[in-house]
C-alpha cells in the first residue's frame, strides 16, 4: 500500500521544507525539490535520479508512471502538506526529491563542430540565472557555463525560474581559471561582453567555434577573463540609462550569434 | 528652519508608506514615490514635478538643489523614518514625492523619420515592465507604447527595475485600438510576436517606420493585434522549453532592428 502523509509533523515534511529553503542542507544531503510536472519530466530527461515522488491527488491525476525514475518511492501528501510544501499551492500537485550532480566540465559533449557555448561569471540572483538558463536552451546553445556561481543550482528559484532548463546536460559550472584552461584548450574564442577595447557585437565574426562571456551588472567581468579575452565585445547603448539587463544583453549576444550561423 | 520627521507616527510618514504600497492611493492623490538619486534625477530630467524631496542626512551627502524641482518642499527624516521607508535602507538616502502624469499618445513626438517602437500588450509583472523599458532606453528606441498595462506605471517596482527609465518622455499608454489607431495613421509597420503564419524576425526588413508587439509569456497577444498585423515575425527556438522571458525576446527583436539600421 502507498504510503501517505497528512501530517506536517511528519518527519520527511520537514526534511522537504529544509531542502527547499536551506543550500546548506542541499549540500550537505546531495538532494534537492523540484516542484511541477513539466520541471520533472526536463529532470527525468536530462537523467537525474529521483529518489521520492510526492503526489497530491487532489491537484494531479496524470499517470505517476511518468514522473518516476528506477526505484522512486512514490507517497501521498494531503492537500494541506502540499500546500504547505509547494510554490504553486493550486496547480501541478507533484514534487520530488532528486539527486544532485556535479556538472563537471569534461562531462560537456558538443554536437555541433564549431560550438557556440555561453559563460556567465559569479552570476548571483536566482531570477538571473534561471533566465539565463531559459535563454540559453532556447538558442540551442552548445553549453552553458557557469563560472564562480554565488547561487547553488538547485535553489528553487533557479527551478522555477529556468523552467527545468537547468536540467539539460548541456550546463556545467566550474572555477573561472578551469572554464579558460578548458576554452583555450579546444580553440574556442572568448568574447568577453566588457567596454574595454571593445568592438561591436554585431561587426564580429561568431560562425567559429566560441563563447560568449557575461558578468554581473554591478562588476563586470573580472581581470582574469580580460586578460585572456580574444576580443571584448559590447553592445551600442544609446539611452540614459546605459546598463541592461544581463539574462537580456547575453540573449542579444547569443542570438546574434545564431543569426550570423543562420539558426542551423 | 527645514522641517524634520523622526517619529513613525508622523501623517506624512503614514501617507508615504501608503503611496508606496497602494496603487489606489497613487490613483486617488495624482501622487507617488520615487526612491534613490539617480531615479530622481532622471525624472526631474523627464519633466516630472517633485511636490516634496525628502532627505536623510545620515546617508545623503549630496547638494540637495539637484534634487528639486519648482517649489519642492524639502524635509528631513531621521535614520529610522528613511529605513521604514526605503527599500535600499541604507543607501541613497532620498525620497520624493512627484507628481503623476498621464502619459498619451498624442505627447510623442519622434526624433527620426523611421521611428522604432516597442508595444508591450497587457504587461502585468513589475518586474518585466521594468525590464523592458531599461532595454527600450539602452537601445535608444523612439517609444515605448503600454497597451492596457494590468500594472500602474508608477509602481515602486516597476521603477526600480527600469532604473528610473519609467521617466523618459518616450513612454505612452492607451488601449489596444487607440494603439493600433495611431501607428496606423502614422503608417508605421506593425510586426507582431505570434507564432502563426509567421516569418524569423531576422529575415524582416526592419529599417523603416516600425512597432514591434509583444504580449505576455501566457496569453500572447490579443485577436486585435492579430488581425491588424502586418507580418507576424518569430525567434526560432531551438530548446526543449520553447519559451523565453519577454524582456529577452524584445530585447532580441529590438537590437535586430537597431543592428539593421547601423546603430544610428
Amino acid at each position: 500500500m502507498q504510503k501517505h502523509i497528512s501530517s506536517l509533523q511528519n518527519p520527511l515534511v520537514k526534511q522537504l521544507v529544509q531542502l527547499i529553503e536551506k543550500s546548506r542542507e542541499r549540500k550537505k544531503t546531495g538532494l534537492f525539490v523540484i516542484e511541477g510536472q513539466r520541471e520533472i519530466q526536463l529532470a527525468i530527461k536530462g537523467g537525474y535520479v529521483l529518489k521520492t515522488v510526492l503526489i497530491c491527488r487532489d491537484i494531479f491525476s496524470g499517470d505517476t508512471e511518468n514522473f518516476v525514475t528506477m526505484n522512486s518511492e512514490v507517497i501521498e501528501l494531503s492537500l494541506e502538506v502540499y500546500q504547505k510544501l509547494a510554490y504553486r499551492g493550486t496547480t501541478e500537485g507533484i514534487i520530488a526529491i532528486a539527486e544532485s550532480r556535479v556538472n563537471q566540465l569534461k562531462a560537456l559533449q558538443f554536437i555541433t563542430e564549431n560550438p557556440l557555448i555561453l559563460v556567465a561569471e559569479a552570476p548571483e540572483k536566482p531570477g538571473n540565472i534561471g533566465a539565463l538558463l531559459r535563454t540559453a536552451d532556447a538558442a540551442g546553445v552548445d553549453a552553458v557555463i557557469l563560472a564562480n556561481p554565488k547561487t547553488d543550482l538547485y535553489n528553487p528559484n533557479i527551478i522555477r525560474s529556468s523552467v527545468g532548463g537547468i536540467f539539460t546536460k548541456r550546463i556545467a559550472t566550474g572555477s573561472t581559471s578551469e572554464i579558460l584552461h578548458y576554452l583555450k584548450e579546444k580553440n574556442i574564442a572568448i568574447y568577453c561582453a566588457a567596454l574595454q577595447s571593445s568592438k561591436p557585437y554585431h561587426t564580429i565574426d561568431l560562425t567559429q567555434a566560441c563563447a560568449i562571456i557575461v558578468g554581473t551588472e554591478a562588476t563586470g567581468l573580472s581581470e582574469e577573463w580580460l586578460q585572456q579575452s580574444t576580443q571584448n565585445i559590447v553592445i551600442p547603448m544609446q539611452g540614459e540609462i546605459d546598463s541592461m539587463n544581463v539574462s537580456v544583453a547575453a540573449g542579444i549576444l547569443i542570438f546574434e550569434a545564431k543569426r550570423q550561423r543562420g539558426f542551423v
